[in-house]
């Protein structure tokens, strides 16, 4: 997986700081998960290919996770694209984009698919053969979603040595790597460990933002490799993130605390800090694999 | 009047140029017309006060003139303006503001008040002492209205040795500034003329975009000190231009010709061309008082 941080800083866009916006590599696909103003002229800057994004994620319908959502479906429109695009997020994205669409009479000629959420429990919302998608349902000032992407167990790796030892035909290769053992003709049963190696550890990357301190979000992010925690303020100014409903790093390294993951990923700052350093030092107080997001900052993992 | 570009260039945002807006400071206010994708950071990047904007004027509900609005919107209010905030824009403009707001629960704080458009026919949006602003009908693919802004006469201005040398009372002041003859004590009438000299003429600037050519706004824009008119192609992609209702370098030439206005000011350039100095080239075949526009420039006249 390889997670290229567009945007990462609360709030309005400044000259050199971007709201919200990541892109997600993972498997076959490009994610895109919020869509802050400007997020188009930093894909721009990053090179990315816009015909690589199918799918698009908003977390909730605040202006720095969605008011490039509509710039960005004009632009695949003057770019010619004739794929489907999928959109997930909040009740009402569907009638926002739909309106600013019409008001310009500037309809898109390749299908746009919303995909409008409304529960407030766990759901799947994309699944194919390699990965699969949650909802993590957050505690925010309105309804929102965090996302929890996983990739599947892949196939066993045929053990090519030990298929030739035994003679295997390969006609049985794809029960290798499905995890079944093999009956020799001379009625040998062979088990698979022998026959092939294990596949790479599948991954998980769970974004959770924006979003007050919210335990009961932990069992359903128990163990992810990465996990991205806003922390718009620091404890200093928890009063302010109790009444906005963010969290502060402290409370984003409890969460990740508890959950035990691999990677805290830190983001959403309050424009208020002189350094972003403070967020990462506050966090290491609590837990301590944590890191620092920064707009262009890219992860791999 | 100073003109400050903040984006001219057509379509979508790039890394390095950015949609249609521009600021506009004449005599006590400072107006921003159009707000592509983008223009809160052209605007922090021109270090220009967000308090100084009170008037908005939106020329049409394509993307690359409007999608920064909702953002610009919403920064108003986490900078805790008060004031209220005028928005002068086509038939809809209202919906979509308020629907992008109502989904975010991020109603403003301020007075966020709509002058929507319909009229076909040019119109005064707005008056006061100083100034004037009144729309420019245009044709395009969608309702569009470009904007006239003229400021209105000026006092004449006092002669100061004149009205030592008859003694005239301050009483009198405000009648000479205003033109009148005064009558003295003696009963001699004095011509205004040798009391009070003329005042700077009043200067008018004439916003034209997005447009096709369209010979019925020249009435109108008449001897306008400066016009800014759309040149989205060249003449070699005239086809293109009447098909996408936009107008070449070669039109808007024509249009200030035939206005006779003071200077022309050439932007909204497709990102088709290599160079913008052969939008200049082409329209100076024409018109011989030609600039381009380009982001961060700055007009004054």
């Amino acid at each position: 997986m390889k997670l290229q941080i567009l945007g990462c800083y609360a709030a309005t866009p400044r000259t050199l700081t971007n709201p919200t916006s990541q892109l997600l590599e993972i498997q076959n696909h490009v994610f895109l998960i919020d869509c802050g103003e400007g997020t188009q002229v930093q894909l721009r800057k990053q090179k990315i290919k816009f015909s690589r994004i199918n799918h698009i994620f908003i977390s909730h319908l605040h202006g720095d996770h969605f008011f490039g959502l509509p710039g960005l479906i004009s632009t695949f429109r003057l770019l010619g694209r004739e794929k489907e695009l999928h959109v997930y997020g909040p009740k009402g994205i569907q009638e926002a984009i739909t309106l600013l669409l019409k008001l310009g009479d500037s309809w898109t000629n390749y299908p746009l698919v919303f995909h409008e959420l409304t529960s407030t429990k766990p759901q799947i919302i994309l699944e194919d053969e390699k990965v699969i998608v949650l909802t993590i349902p957050l505690r925010h000032r309105v309804y929102t979603n965090g996302f929890l992407f996983k990739e599947k167990p892949a196939q066993r790796k045929l053990n090519v040595a030990a298929v030739a030892k035994y003679k295997i035909d390969k006609a049985f290769f794809q029960n290798i790597k499905n995890g079944k053992n093999i009956t020799l003709e001379d009625g040998r049963v062979i088990d698979n460990q022998l026959l092939s190696f294990d596949p790479a550890q599948p991954k998980t990357y769970a974004y959770c933002s924006d979003t007050a301190f919210e335990p009961a979000i932990v069992a359903q992010i128990k163990n992810v490799d990465v996990l991205y925690h806003e922390s718009t303020f620091l404890d200093i100014d928890s009063e302010l993130s109790v009444k906005t409903q963010h969290a502060t790093a402290k409370e984003a390294a409890a969460i990740a605390k508890a959950a035990t993951v691999g990677m805290l990923i830190l983001g959403h700052y309050s424009t208020r800090y002189k350094s972003i350093e403070s967020f990462r030092e506050e966090a290491l107080e609590v837990f301590d694999k944590v890191v620092l997001a920064d707009d262009g900052k890219i992860f791999e993992f």
